[in-house]
Order: C-alpha cells, then structure tokens, then sequence
C-alpha cells in the first residue's frame, strides 16, 4: 500500500470530467468549485482514499500516472492518445536503460512517457525547435519527476542528431522525412524509427525516404479506438468518435 | 554501437516473413532453408549488421526486441497483437519497480512486455492453471533474459490473489468477472485493473462485477489496427485485416 | 436537361452547411439570411443553375434527391445515415413493384427511400405507433411526391402485420424481436427481413428470435463511415467522425 | 406470394457458402455435389420452399436478388461489395425513369444494380474498353432480365461520353480523372457524379480534377464493414475482416 506524503502529486477525483492535480504541502489548502480540500487531511492516508471538501463533496485521491499526467499537459499542442503512446512505446521496444531521440518535444506528453519507459538508467533527448513550447513541457516533465533521465535540447532536429548508437527516434513533427538521414547517423544498428503523422503525404514523403536509405520493415498503420457504453440494454460503441489521430511509421536500421 | 557476442540472442533476417531467433554459441552453426551461417561470423559485429549464409544469401542480424520475442512465442496459445499490448502497459501506467499481477499467464507474451516495463526493481507475478502452458512460458521468458522480474505461479486465479498491495492486474482468461473481487483485494489504492476479452458477454460480465465494487473509471475500448500500403500510386489500407481481437476494459481502485 | 417548373422543389445551395428546401411559385419570394430570391426568376432555368439573391448572393438551384429530403426531415427523430440506408435497400433486394412492410415510419426518411426504390407500381406499407410523428413523416412524404406508393399505418406493429406476401420487411424500433413472427407471417417465401437496431442487447434478442423461426442467412453487420479530406498536403481521415448508428441485421424466409 | 414457373431463376441454397443458381426448364435436372434436383418439383412452389434431391438432401428454393446475382458474376473481376453498392446506388439519388452513364462494364455487378434501380424507364449506358470483360458482363445482364434498360458500350470512356442531360454518371476504373470533363459534360445540371477508386492517389488526382470544374459537394468517403458473431456467450466481432475496398468520391454538376 502507498500513503500520500507531503510533496506528492495526487489527482483529486470527482467524476470522469472533473479531475484537479495538485501538490501536497502541510498547512495549505486547495480550492475546488466544490469547496476547498485541507491537504493535511491527505497526508498518511493511502492512495486511492476518500477525501471530503469544506462542502461535505467527496472526491477520491488517485495517484497520478503517466497517463494522468499526460492529459493535463498544456492542450494547446496536440496531444497523442493512449492508442498512439502505448503502441509508440512498445513499437520502439524501449526499456530500462535505454536511449530514444525524441522530436519535436511539444507539451512533453510524450517525452515524459518515454522517460518512464527507460527509467532510471536510460535517457531521453528531446529536440524542440520552439522555445516557449519547451518550457511548457520542461514545466510537465520537472512535475513528474521523471527530469532526471531527460535531456531537453533547444534546436532544429532537421538540422542534425548529435547522438550517437541510440536505441530508437521518435518523431512527431511536421517534416519527418527530412530527419531519416539523421535518423539513421543517430541510430545504434538494428534500432528503431518512428514516425508519427497526421496527413497521408506525409506518411508517403517518409516512406519513400527510408526506403531510400538502409531501413528494414518499414510499415505504416493507424489506430483506432472505440470506446463501449456497457449498461443493461444500452451496450453498443459510443456514436462520437475520434475518427483520425495519425499514422504510424516504424523501421529499422540496417548496416549493409 | 552494440556489439554481439557469445550468449546474445539474435534475429536472422530475411524477408518480412522470415526471421530466425537463435542464440550465439561461438564454435556452431545455425541452419536455415537458405544455407547455414557460422556463428563466430556474428561475434564482434555490431547488431543490425549483414551476414552472409553458407550459400551466398544475406540475412540481417537484428537484436531482438520484445515484441519479436512475442511474435516467437509458441502459436498454439493466441498471442496479443502489438496495438493491444501497447494500450495494455501503457494504460497499467507501469514502469521500473511497479508490480503487477496477471493471469493467464499463456504463452508468456504479454508477461515478458510486462516484465521489460518493470525492470530491474519491479515484480510480475503471473498465475496459469494449465501446467504445459506454463512450462512452454517459462521456456519463452527464461529466453528472454526477463525471468528475475517474474514469478510463476501455477493455479486458479479465480480461488484468490495471494499479493497485496499491487500496482495493476492484468487479466486475459475466460472468466474475468469471477477474479474482480480478488484484484481488489489485492490492489493498491488506486491501482489499475485491466481485462482482455473477445466477446462482449464476457465485457458486460466483468464490467457489472465491476461496478459492484469501489472501482472508477471503469471504461471499455476496442483498437482497429489497420496496415496502410505506401507506395508509388498504390498507397491504401490493406484489403485483409484482423477485425476484431478483443475488447479491453480499464478500472481503478478506490477506497470508500 | 430539366428545366425548374412552377410547383417543383428547389435545394437552394449558398455552401455545405447552408442549404434551403423551397416549392417554386410564381410571383413568390423565398426569403435567407443572405437576402431573397424572387422564385420567377428560377422558372425555366436547368437544375443546377445558378441564382442571384435580392442581396447579391449567389446560390445553386439543386434538384432535391431522395437524400436531400432525409436530411431535411424532422430531426427530432433519429435518422438514418446514408451507409446504412444504402445498404438496407440494396440487401432488400426491392425495385419498382416490390412490396415493402416498416415500422417504425418515423420522419419517413426511410419510408421516402424504400418509396423511390418501389416506384411506380410497388407499395410502403409503414406502421408507426406515435400519431404525431406520423403526422410530421406524412408532411415529408406528401412533399416528396411519394405519396401514392406508401399506405400509412397507425398502431403497434408488435401486435401483428396485416399484409400478406410482402418481399421485404424493414424495421427500425425499440423492440424488433418481439416483430420477428410476424414478419414471418407477412412475407413472401423467400422474402427478406432487416432490423437497424443501435444496441447489442437488441442485437442478441432479435437474432435468437430469427433462428427459433424458418429463416436462413441470419447476418448481422455494422457500417462505419469516414470522411476523407482531400486537399493538398492535408489528406486524411477526418478527426471526428460518427462512430456507431446501429447494426444491421438481415434474414430470409423460408418454408420448411 | 410468388410460385417458381418454367424460366425463372432459382438460387438453391444449401448453407451459407453452397448456393447454385439455375434456369427452370420442365423435364430437366440440375446436378450438384448433394445430388441432382428434378426441375419440375420446382414448379408450382413458391419460392423460399424446401426442395430435396437425389440423394434425400433439403435445398432451399430462393428467388434470387440483384445481390444473389452479383455475387454469382464472374470472379475474375473484381466485384464490388454490397456496402460500396448500396451506397452508390442511394448518393446517385436515381430511381425509375433516372439516367445513368457507367464505366467500366466489368463483371457488370454494378451495372444490373443500377438497371434494377432505374427500372422500367430509365436507362444505364455502361461503357467498358474490354471485349472480353464486356462479352461475360452480358451473359450476366441477359439473365437478370434487366437488359432492356441497359445500353452496353465498347469503348474508352477517357475518350468522351456521347450521351447529354443524364442524371449520373457513376465510374469505376484506373484513371477516373481522365473522365471529369466529359462527366460534365455529359451530366445534367444538379447530377450527381461518383467514382469508386482503391488507392489514395486516385482519389486525389479525381478529387483536384473535381475541383477544378464546377461541381460542388465534392467528398469522399471509405466504408468499412464488420459482419457481427452473434451466438450465446460468443458475440463479437469477426476475427477476420475486409480492411479496404476503396474510396467512393461523389459531387454534383452546376452551372456557374
């Protein structure tokens, strides 16, 4: 069992739309349109415990996981779904002690779940070319602690990777087919490259470039999710969808 | 760069239908329908580097990732597909130190993606009723290099949970509705429960047992992975996919 | 070519969103939020020729198809999509003279398209048990014109079916496999039945019912349509799309 | 209800992947795998009704629809799916009496779909370049009985359209582009032109070649179906499914 202590990050849970997160510091409070929280009242109980607002409103407080954290990064940058992210992660084949290239940084939604796939003894470089998005997401990844094993680079990544023999790229950028050749300088043989693209001309300038370069099993899906309402006689997919996040495009660097 | 040397697994690559996993012995052979390679010809080169058979054809000599360890694992079993394995880790919101429990154990897919998100400090306890699976998982898992993070446990999840105070279950068996009350039980606060089921009988069942109990946030999806063609004036979705694997549903613990 | 007459239906088309449903009358205006058209000046103008409003706005002078007059029914009322209409009257397998029983009429937007695929010497008998929307779905099919192929029905179709020999029975209501003897009774051997019904749990209860009875090729699908926008450099799906309207279900009669 | 005479087509229906569709003639027999079936035992039974052959196995008498017919032209064309038809056939907004240029013939699916819906007083002109194509596609229309509507062309569409004021103009062949022009010029105003085409670049090419006459409500669609398993404690989606036939883009002729 894990008990809240003072200096965690814990999401207040009301219902599926109404989530705040917040830092635990003895002595203060936290306001909520439901009345506020004393966060003494937090500390020593476990995760996952009932806690009641000055306005007798109970709200549940959840330990946040990446996931959490990457729905409240700053939503003016888009944001990947879990669908995306979680085939990212696993397509990369990432793992502690790993090393990934990242870009461009955006929000950080993504570079703080690669920093959790490779923690604590890999690392994350992640280039991005905009400096207020960069302080954004240094902002979300500091919070989630996982700061240690990122390395935040201010740059343009069609420019250049100046790492070498890392264990995966990851690109979601507007000109992915511009970064192949730096791609494959940057990766260790039999590494992983990915792209991610919303635009089908995208995906086809990206593929055309790593065919044209040492890649094997180049390959382009896309993902969809449908979410189920589950009730007594009311069972089907929900009517509103997100028809269209992006495609997908993996390889893999060959020494011929 | 990573070198290859004696005990290392290796992926030969062919073509996208061919690939073979063996392990490095110097002083031995491997044999394929395409000719043997010498296996003192891979110590010392760096992985994704080009080997040449004994009749002249060249294969790749990839590092195995987990997801090419899935797709090795024995076939009788049915294996998850990447776009739900992805959802599934990332979803748990795992990583190094996290321990889950997860049954059925199977072929030891979805354990060895598990037991990479949790290494070096984390758990997988991993129950199966059936003993030949369990011999043909840990044989998969041993491979893999993956077993300190993994303990087998041979038995009817159904009967109970032994663990306490895990971070996330895991489910992919027949009757996921008879395991809420131990996951509960032996959940963290906060902590996530996740099934994979194909048909929606076992969904409705499993999600009624679930709102029975202290859960929020219990939520049901489907992934469609579809392959996209590109290539000069043919790019296109493929004609065959896989429809349907299963539907995943998601919860977490609360504590009333 | 077709000239607009006095007393035909014009689609008046300012763009995508903005289009409005007028009968032409001598002398008349029709009046938009981008001016008024005087309706003189359409007469004796091919379809599809262009307008000037009092304003200055052009507009396009459409001729009204059937799904023209769907979407210009009432929308209180669910309707129906193209991908599902379409398919309903092909798997019908109905043209001019076929005999159609449905339930339940609704806004008539389906009764309207079964109408048009019967003409001139078939017939829509359609049941609807709410007096008003029967009335609003009259108002839609006496302006479509096709009004002499559908006899309106008033009552509870569970109760029973009236007609005899019918090619085809289609329904779209809350309870279809209390129906399903019925539609038996009323259809010719060989004849075809169609449910839409939105949930699983309908799904299920109908086709039990459809296989306690004589019918063969019990098959139930469901259609999802995505947009596709086309535009260079921006190709791709569309982000939001409808996700789910119902499934599908057919069968067919036969005499044991 | 309707009674099998001498001439009729007769779709015997064994289960749902043995099905022989053949012509009533007194005094004949028609052999299948399960025995041969007396011809004159059909007459007088209405269709849907039990037949049992030589060999004491029970067939079904159906009366064949358009879509028994489709799926029973010849193979070594691509066929069109029901879900592609059925909409074709309802955003073409045709009905008895309607207009419609077709190209290419192939199997002639399409075409009778369309003649069916036309009938009795319209008109499909079906154009297709191959002799062979064309001569197979008119076996298949002669038997439907729906050849007086259908007026078979031989010829490159790409080359022009002689017909004026039809009301649509439906296409599916290689290079849909090449036919824009001439679909304008063959379309009256306010008809509707679509094209059914596999590949994303045809789509595009077709779309920007829309865009650049006067058609409006151009767009383009993919339809995907899913067949549905519906058994106690096994419903669900079908593993296997279609992924991709192929983009449906419509528009309509107006007049600047």
């Amino acid at each position: 069992m894990k008990y809240i202590a003072e200096g965690d990050d814990v999401l207040l849970y009301l219902d599926r739309e109404r989530t705040y997160q917040l830092r635990v510091k003895a002595g203060e409070q936290f306001h909520t349109h439901k009345g506020f929280i004393v966060l003494d009242d937090l500390i020593g109980k476990p995760f996952g415990s009932t806690v009641v607002s000055s306005l007798g409103i109970s709200f549940y407080a959840m330990r946040p996981l990446i996931r959490d954290r990457v729905l409240k990064t700053d939503r003016r940058t888009q944001v990947l779904y879990p669908k995306d992210i979680g085939y990212i992660l696993y397509q990369l084949g990432i793992g502690n002690g790993s090393t990934v290239v990242e870009a461009g940084t955006g929000s950080g939604a993504l570079t703080m779940s690669l920093a959790n796939a490779v923690w604590p003894d890999g690392k994350v470089y992640t280039y991005e070319i905009d400096a207020r998005s960069q302080k954004i997401a240094a902002g979300n990844i500091d919070r989630s602690g996982l700061r240690p094993v990122v390395e935040m680079k201010l740059g343009d990544i069609t420019q250049g990777i100046e790492e070498r023999g890392v264990d995966a790229v990851s690109l979601d950028l507007a000109t992915p087919w511009l970064v192949i050749e730096h791609a494959w300088n940057a990766l260790a043989g039999s590494g992983v490259f990915l792209s991610f693209s919303p635009t089908i001309e995208q995906v086809m300038k990206t593929v055309y470039a790593l065919e044209a370069k040492p890649f094997i099993e180049v390959e382009t899906v896309e993902l969809i999710m449908r979410r189920i309402t589950v009730a007594e006689n009311k069972t089907r997919p929900e009517t509103l969808m997100i028809g269209h996040s992006g495609y997908l495009t993996t390889a893999r660097k060959v020494i011929p």
